[in-house]
């Protein structure tokens, strides 16, 4: 397990927070995701590696900076 | 069937329509529904009532002009 931080563009309302953290989730369900809408960070801890968790947000249609 | 048209303020994406979509589709399946996600006009062909169908918007935490 490690921490990852995010900087995401695009996450505009609640529904997108729930995607985001559902894509992460999915991955891997062990996963623990928060997210600050507001400013776009989101924070994982998770077994995956970085590459792989921002493809997942990437693939919900979400900007990674 | 009569077309409703609502200003409904709060909607910021995708996901959104589909919450809104997916709300009136749930009481009426055999409503049409239409989003204009940038201006925010809702226009529904419905058997319900427009006060019924303002109300399973509002209650997706939408304000309805």
């Amino acid at each position: 397990m490690s921490t990852e931080t995010f900087q995401v563009q695009g996450m505009s309302c609640g529904h997108c927070v729930k995607a985001v953290t559902q894509a992460i989730e999915a991955l891997d369900a062990s996963a623990q995701v928060h997210i600050d809408l507001p400013s776009g960070r989101v924070e994982v801890q998770s077994q995956y590696s970085r590459d792989v968790l921002k493809r997942a947000i990437a693939e919900e249609g979400y900007t990674v900076a």
